[in-house]
């Protein structure tokens, strides 16, 4: 029973993250989990924002001398820009001489100021804010070094920016290590360097005519083995929760698996990956449309799974909107200012994906304590040989 | 608090399924959930099966001259083959003298039998089958009959079949009646005729060569208030539930909202729909790309979320794939034999997008009593009118 | 991840249970089920219906040929007085010309026809009726089937009826077999033959008087070993969830662990179990005040929780009461006619305490399946010898 | 769906909480909130460490200008020794030179270790630890004043301490206001002078002996309209979730609603409230056995429910114990000094109880907006009449 709750404004004091049900004796180790975070602040076609906040976070508790102890995990980070905030955004006293009163398209503004009946858009604004995501990549940080003492290695890379295409699809039967450090060293964290030249000019362009861009991500699993998620209750099916955990961030409007849409026009005989199996392979496929999954459990193979994101609804050119006090036509007001964020949507992505697969993980195997966690992934696997 | 557990295999005596947290005093029309029960089992592409369980369902409890009572609600569905296979499935003594031991590409044998350890396929194929639907669309059908009467309509129609597109955009901001009224004559739950015929002769042809073909279905609800779900917390999210019930859906291998996948190639400028206002008509947009939710939340537009579903994997020609007792190579077994089943995997996506919309629903406004929630919703109207 | 839901009324067709999350592999023994379900039924004091019922349980899925295959449990009791009780209690169609109107207090007659705005007090009775326990009793008779492969037996007997007290203090340290052979001979599930007598003459008085006693019983688990449930979390600690399950049996008022009460009085230096080690047998104490369970935890000692259980509030000499129609005062209707259901609760109690016990099992160790559950909690008594 | 985690060590940076689905718009004001943090630390007969850690709550979200904004509410107490303990807890690097080993009987530490496979006793009773109630108290104080905008007051008295009872009866009908100033006078928050002085010289005398002392606490919930909790699932019923939520405090061992185990000395002829009816009265009884619940829900009495605390096992002069390293006899080791901490823990009994009727509400009038819940408490209460 490996649960989560977040909370923070963008620029309220800080953000916070509880994660309750780690194993005690678990290595946690701050720094990595601060090197994610700075990389979903890098990316190509980001704003300034992304310069002021070099976040780092900070325990508060569950950790001793970097290991964990049982009890519930506290992650902090705090928001840099906080105390030129402060006027606006007190949580004890004080009121807002200038209210945010129109509403941006795209954002939760409108339904959220209508859900809850609040007067100033900002007491939507701020908690819908994408900068909630950096307390999701901390938390995703920590299941990331969970599933990585396991052999489970999560990664994403960018297929599509604005249009443009990369021709990425090797890298889900590649080695994980050449990957990731090619990755590493790309700006849009694209595997195809022609595709990403095209890419961030695309993005430069938008950005001088105060435009923005979407793309899609896919995010791999490498090293998952059998039986992670379930058949038997639609709730246990690891490929629905791995759907509704990257549907949660904010801007993604779609998500597939392995061949996905592509689906659709696959016949049936062209579309599922034959069994195969050698003595010191075990069971294999030659190909993996399914994505890993298949009856809404993990197969073996890599786990495949995409995610599109919308562009950024916040141009430098606002969109026609309502003001929702007077009712009459406003533009819709500027908050930030980044051209395209996919290649830190990537990152909130493994983040994600990385946390429901420690939560399959920790349900299927227990484990109070790590050692415990360990003999019994050491005993399935010399089950299942 | 409304939840939901469903049980039973295929071949079992029954399928069940206990909804708790109806409110008391709804009106439930049994003969509506068995409409429901039959438009899955219709389709032009579907095998003998369907001709053998034409399934009716039997409420055991929570309902009392046709008015809940508060109380679980328990839905029974009996398996007519049942008598049939009692010798293979019985649940209290016996042993099965032919196990299904070939492993199946595409299904849940292979990841099932060795997550759950079992010897016999047909311990794991007997859940995983697409017939544990029949309970999550009996399930639907009462959501969907509470959702009527605050005035949500869910529907469905088939947008694309083994490759060939549907031309039905228009649906989205059609009358509902109307288009209700069109899907039903329909044999493939498609709104283009002309499309449809090109469906039928590709089912046709797949079925006579022993292929098998997937597609895309599209839901919409009609009449979603804004405020369902939430910006706040990530399993709050709107989209993000509907898509993990989606995804949950067997087969199912995508899911997008609104422009979907598309928004990848459209700049922002042109991707967001723009907030307009009338006195008579409060907020409204001339386009619906975010699918009727910004933020995670409904924002008062036609709800709008598609599903890809791969072809059935179960073919006459059957994969090459492994015997889990031999770990020689040996041809998939055959259990079913539809051709396509997107229009009824179409009708199952409408339940559970039933179900989350009243999920939703009830976890905003209360409602022990059929009364209260209706006054409550009354009120909420009144407020953000 | 165990959990389960039940439905059903008293006088509706059946009762229903589905449990979700059980290993596959496990052994289910029906005639065990059935055994615990006619333990419930038994008693001295108990009324004419006990004989109407003899309870059976039917499994409609989740298990093949006796053993569990990993896919939801369904238990259905038939309630055989149905047919007499369908007019009035029709699922579908009809109406009640007769609906109950007096309140009795007690019950939850009053309180739920106002949560529930219904005008026929049977719409609340059916289900608030203590038969919604005989489906708690099967499902935990899964669970204890689930606890005695690994060595828990929970076991029960009563301490008190009308204020008899038995002297039974010695149970908590003997022989499981031995206690529970004793018990199986006791007309009232009690260990002091003396007590008993004059608790059964004082049922036998009550019941010429037209009256009802409550008393005590006392559920003690066998062979817990050290480690279930947890300090880490409020909602994880095992005492708060056994004390939440017993509550929420009908007419338990009261609940405590070990000493319990008594604690009040104990000075700290008197009250608390010192530790002792020894190499064949490990840790041990030589008191048990804490009951098994320190800091939230099994400690290894025998499990020891008490419930105290109102008299029945149904008198043949009904108490003061209002008409909900009328508002004018009434006399509580008659529903049954038992004088005392201690010892049925005491079954009912051991039920839910085998649930959580097994739910805490799971949670520690996973196990999908029963040798994997069987090789983590042998590594795990290796490991804390 | 109202949560909350809360985290945090004894000696750790803080305690931190995150409380999930308040509505936005109810006002919070931190001072009530410190407040109920200063009664939890007060108390005749507590230790030194009461004096350093006069506890301060600071609020890093979800609160905006002293109102909810419907985003989760942070909160967090600082630990004002943390720095002279940093070098024994740092989260992130060191270790401890002199680890806690021998375990001390009536605390987690050995089934702590044991579970968690943890070498240093401190890794479990950090979180084990009273202190972690100080959170909880927090928490609780939120929702005492969500309770406190519909009118429900939530207050505890002591009524015995180390045996000694206090004569209280009558506060169960009196006026809130009322009894609650004159508790706010007493030491030992006890209504009875006469008991209350003698109670003192108890712990006197215990504290020169070097002995501790428990006792028993009632909480009373003024103002709770019927129908909070349900009797349709288990899960569901206000008493079990009281009794869990009070039975998860450090060293409860026992729960009582209402006449609680003095009912099984009643006969049932003299255990049920009668109930009677006045048209400017609704329902009401003359007596309140059942402590405000029949059937698991809220009738319209006053809520009643008493828990009993076991001393506190922390003695000056030792209890017998083992050192878990080399498994010889040790002496339990001393962490604190409080004699009695009962007072303390009534206040703790206050914020449990305050947000489980709390999550209850919420429940029952879901509310996203503080002016929708009053509405439709207003509307229920209306219905009721």
């Amino acid at each position: 029973m490996l649960r989560f709750l977040t909370a923070g404004e963008s620029h309220g004091p800080a953000l916070t993250a509880i994660i309750e049900g780690l194993p005690a004796g678990m290595p946690l180790d701050v720094a990595q989990v601060n090197g994610e975070l700075a990389r979903r602040q890098r990316g190509y076609g980001r704003g300034g924002r992304m310069q002021i906040e070099r976040d780092q976070v900070e325990i508060l508790s569950g950790v001793r001398f970097g290991v964990t102890i049982g009890s519930p995990v506290t992650l902090v980070i705090r928001n840099r820009d906080w105390e030129n905030w402060r006027q606006r955004m007190d949580p004890v006293a004080g009121s807002d001489t200038q209210p945010v009163t129109a509403a941006r398209p795209g954002h939760a503004d409108l339904p959220g100021t209508i859900k809850y009946a609040r007067e100033d858009i900002r007491d939507i604004l701020e908690r819908a804010s994408a900068r909630e995501t950096a307390a999701r990549v901390a938390v995703g940080a920590v299941a990331k070094q969970l599933l990585r003492a396991v052999g489970i290695t999560v990664i994403s890379h960018v297929t599509n920016i604005g249009g443009i295409w990369a021709a990425a699809d090797e890298i889900r039967t590649g080695d994980v290590a050449a990957w990731a450090s090619r990755l590493q060293s790309s700006a849009l964290n694209c595997l195809d360097a022609d595709a990403e030249e095209r890419m961030k000019e695309a993005i430069e362009r938008a950005g001088q005519e105060g435009d923005t861009l979407g793309g899609i991500f896919e995010i791999i699993a490498f090293g998952v083995f059998p039986g992670l998620g379930s058949h038997v209750h639609w709730d246990r099916r690891l490929d629905a929760r791995l759907a509704g955990a990257l549907m949660s961030i904010p801007a993604i409007k779609g998500v597939e698996v392995g061949a996905g849409f592509a689906y659709a026009a696959l016949p049936g005989s062209q579309a599922h990956d034959e069994i195969f199996y050698e003595a010191e392979r075990g069971y294999y496929r030659r190909s993996n449309n399914a994505g890993g999954m298949e009856g809404g459990i993990s197969n073996g193979e890599n786990i495949i799974i995409r995610a599109v994101m919308k562009p950024i609804p916040t141009l430098m050119r606002p969109l026609a909107s309502v003001d929702i006090r007077t009712k009459q036509a406003a533009a819709a007001a500027r908050e930030r200012s980044d051209v395209c964020a996919v290649p830190a949507a990537a990152v909130v992505g493994e983040a994600v994906v990385a946390w429901v697969l420690a939560e399959a993980l920790l349900e299927k195997f227990g484990g109070d304590a790590w050692g415990d966690l360990q003999a019994a992934i050491d005993y399935y696997r010399r089950r299942i040989r």
